[in-house]
């Protein structure tokens, strides 16, 4: 049941003018006017972003492989699945190659997509692709010497408690977890996203 | 297996200045100077939210209620869970309270607490509260007249395939959808967060 036209047009908000209010290294924030289906103008703020990537990397044997690193925003070092932010023109499987190798020293011989989605509706244009890496092996990429990045291995049991406890907090990080989940335990799920399980 | 103190110090980051680069109605802006483990100094931009609450409306037989809106950063209308934003000295559990009314006319007699999650850990500090609503009830608050809502009651299955599909993308809605399967089929998990099915 995918939203169509017709029945978008009725939410529509138009731009009736738009302002860049900062550009950071990171961050282009923009401030817009925009005229309500109903009439009544408001502004908007938000955030536009380049779009990310996130990955399952498969261990095998039920486990997958988390990283620790400090996220400054929330103030304390998250478990998280590995994810990177997509560099201009690239492709997000490109992207999640390179970050899959960079932050946990595998290169995975096989890559498959799985999904899209908004991590934050309210105030961000922010598109994350989350695929799935298994046939992990030894690759050559390091992380930056700047970034503190920890392995952490685990099962997907394991990280499922923690997702139910409140102890994996990322919500990218939640959502491929339970897609885990759902992968592991489903071989018509599986055989959908053309996933293989060689063990 | 909680994140201690004294592995969480290898990570940290320390500010060194700190400057409020927008501040909009909805967005506070900031940029911030941090000195990294290694004594390298870089910058990082990051919103500062006063956190949201999100909730799951249980319908009975196997049923959710989501709400349709436009979402103007990333323009178009979604398939969400009720949601909004923390009023200052606001509990979340009132803010869903009063928001699941507003979206979708029903107050609920059961409200329970499932988990807190950070949506966007790379550049903001928001904390989401996850609520779980049942025994819903005809309520009396009705949306703002420049609120489109548009409520769509689906079964627990349609909505995951939804989530499989990409149709529902936004992250707060897939991890409340998620749950809710979760809750819906295993009994020892409704015992854990004390949710009775009266049906």
């Amino acid at each position: 049941m995918p939203t169509n036209h017709e029945s978008e047009a009725r939410f529509r908000e138009e731009m009736s003018a738009s302002e860049k209010v900062f550009s950071g290294r990171l961050l282009q924030v923009f401030r817009d006017r925009v005229i309500l289906p109903t009439g009544r103008e408001t502004t908007r703020e938000y955030i536009r972003h380049p779009g990310a990537a996130v990955v399952i990397p498969y261990l095998g044997n039920r486990h997958l492989m988390l990283v620790r690193q400090y996220r400054y925003p929330v103030a304390r070092a998250l478990l998280e699945l590995p994810a990177g932010k997509i560099d201009a023109g690239e492709d997000p499987q490109e992207t999640i190659t390179r970050e899959l190798e960079e932050e946990t020293g595998y290169a995975a011989r096989s890559i498959r997509y799985l999904n899209r989605f908004h991590p934050c509706v309210g105030y961000s244009n922010e598109l994350l692709y989350l695929y799935w890496a298994s046939d992990l092996v030894k690759g050559s990429l390091t992380p930056d010497a700047d970034e503190i990045i920890e392995n952490v291995p685990m099962s997907v049991e394991e990280a499922l408690e923690m997702v139910f406890a409140g102890v994996i907090s990322d919500a990218k990080s939640i959502i491929g977890i339970l897609w885990a989940d759902r992968i592991l335990r489903d071989a018509e799920f599986r055989q959908r996203f053309e996933i293989r399980l060689a063990e």
